[in-house]
């Protein structure tokens, strides 16, 4: 039997890997997975873009690892990066976080977070073996102070955050928040990675600058196009000042060469598409009147002592619980044919995590929002 | 500035970066990559697929990590691949050979490769921090009483071969080669590695059983649509027993997520069309040709003191050159406007590396073939 090696060792079993993988079967209504609604993918576009291709042999020839230039160029201008900043194609943003830590980090180094966290990223760091500090997550993004001390008492490399519409929170940073962290950074020699998948998907409220504009050169920002294009075409951005992102492309090189250029292909006649933009106005719109749904179907658990907070955009409401455990609810939801992810498994360490659950809103739509708050109010009934 | 990983600082900087680099420039003759012939990327197939695809809206959600189920299910057809064997469907067979790495290799674990080696496992392998030995390649494979003596001499870990028509030689290893290694891996405990990426481009000669067909409990076998269908869509295949495949899926959870599965599902409507075996053959036939074009061309460089030994698939022949710095020699020809690779590069230490050149013959036609000999010829006779 081969020995696996130790960072693989280090890594816990995913209990959500259990979850996402019941909640595939075909009665079970899902809130657990980061899925976009199946049916606004935008087939009409993709369809048009493969048949552009058809033709073109040299797409399917070996390419740059850096990626498909012309997607890189159209990226830039559609989020208006500066030309400070060089970006490479990864297999999706997850792909970008990975590159950033085995570039970057040797056993032993520190890395702050948010709790709770994204648990791709906790899964990434757990493989690089760095060392995770959690600062409290406020309505308005981390607790400054607690930020200010964990910086201000080990030499943290990095500070890993989702700024807009956090996975699991939903919580969107305050201005003055990506003001302070972004002076933190640069105070402390911190290197912001800034994970921005949900950006796009504000569907309230007005849109803040990303915290790494006020921290350009201390700063990776990770893209992701799955949640406005499609997911399962497995593409994202990472973008770095240049000698950043020169040792990144150095470990993808060795690691996969580069990524599926006919996809890159595919996906840039897809930004490019003059109905690009009215596409990403319906995901928005659809989402907005899930979550609204889905908080008005919520409102009737406030007897029970559970509680969400507003939220401009995303994919997540977090609902705080009562004091129940979380995990123990979210198994007797599986058995009830509901899938949703306990608030334990975005924290890194077990100690005094909150009960919470975290509840998608764009893959089911209303009437299967219901029906699971309907399931989940049973649950709570009989567990209190 | 941020300080890269202990394992980046360890691989050294690859000329052939600069080598491939240059080559892509519109005048120069390259027979430096391992590129398969453009003009015979079957497009129509590729076309149809992707037609066929076009409303698929599933196929671009979030899939499994292990990959497409129908493209591995199609895969093993066409494999015969037994069912003892599981597979996983990886971002070309690089992904595969990385992530083996980091399931398995701790620093300082101890790896076996024939020498001269495939260059993008001597990266993986670098930025694993493995101890690298190499033993001596024949004209039938690796030295076996070397392999033996390595063996029982040092724990070895993995022993990383491409017994079909080797990269950078060309080598095919004998059936008794196969079964001797086979037998080693058994006696000593050795898990075996085997690239295969050639193999489909056998054009003359009998085809042999892989290695790992006889020690398939102790082996991974890597595949490669790269040269059979197109690089470019970056789809390879790592096929192991299911526990071994575990800790692989693992990884590639933590690091992708999955590969692209548009990509995926168009590639197996390519394999399973009718026109696909028609394909291969085309494909075969017409890198024959180009082999013994540049063989007749390379003839004349006898006079010379260089020479070539036969081969019967693959994409590469390994040109031996008199006791001259093949190094020098890529510089110059590259001046010249033709790019080959040295044969330094494909080994782990400088030391006693005998001077050849690696000529690529699948991506130029026979007229650029003959161009680049040519070249070679002059520069020859200005360092004789």
């Amino acid at each position: 039997m081969l020995e696996t090696s130790l960072p693989l060792q280090n890594i816990r079993p995913s209990y959500i890997r259990e979850i996402l993988s019941a909640a595939k079967s075909p009665n079970m209504i899902s809130l657990a997975g980061g899925l976009p609604a199946t049916e606004l993918i935008p087939m009409h576009l993709f369809s048009k873009a493969m048949l552009s291709i058809s033709e073109c042999s040299d797409l399917f020839q070996y390419g740059e690892t850096r990626g498909y230039e012309p997607l890189i160029n159209e990226a830039h201008k559609h989020y208006a990066i500066s030309n400070n900043i060089s970006s490479m194609i990864t297999n999706g943003s997850q792909q970008g976080l990975d590159l950033i830590a085995r570039a970057f980090l040797n056993p032993g180094d520190n890395v702050a977070l948010e709790a709770p966290s994204y648990l791709g990223a906790l899964q990434v760091l757990g493989l690089s073996q760095a060392r995770i500090h959690s600062v409290q997550q406020t309505n308005s993004g981390p607790d400054i102070h607690d930020l200010e001390a964990l910086f201000s008492s080990q030499k943290i490399k990095f500070f890993y955050a989702v700024p807009d519409f956090h996975n699991p929170t939903g919580v969107c940073w305050s201005l003055t928040t990506r003001q302070q962290v972004a002076a933190l950074c640069h105070r402390y020699g911190v290197t912001l990675i800034e994970d921005a998948p949900y950006r796009e998907l504000r569907f309230s409220g007005e849109p803040l600058p990303l915290v790494s504009s006020f921290c350009e050169d201390r700063a990776i920002v990770l893209r992701s196009f799955s949640k406005i294009a499609a997911p399962g075409i497995r593409l994202g951005m990472i973008s770095a000042p240049q000698n950043v992102l020169a040792s990144m492309i150095k470990v993808k090189q060795a690691s996969d060469l580069h990524t599926a250029i006919p996809m890159q292909a595919i996906l840039m006649k897809v930004l490019k598409d003059p109905e690009f933009t009215q596409h990403i106005d319906n995901v928005r719109t659809a989402y907005q009147t899930r979550y609204q749904a889905l908080k008005q179907f919520l409102s009737r658990l406030h007897t029970y002592g559970c509680q969400i907070s507003n939220i401009e955009g995303g994919m997540f409401v977090w609902l705080q619980l009562p004091k129940i455990d979380p995990l123990t609810l979210a198994e007797s939801l599986l058995k009830q044919g509901v899938a949703v992810v306990p608030s334990n498994v975005f924290y890194h360490s077990d100690k005094n995590t909150p009960p919470a659950l975290r509840l998608n809103f764009t893959h089911a739509k209303p009437d299967k929002l219901e029906a699971a708050v309907a399931k989940i109010e049973r649950c709570l009934q009989q567990v209190i």
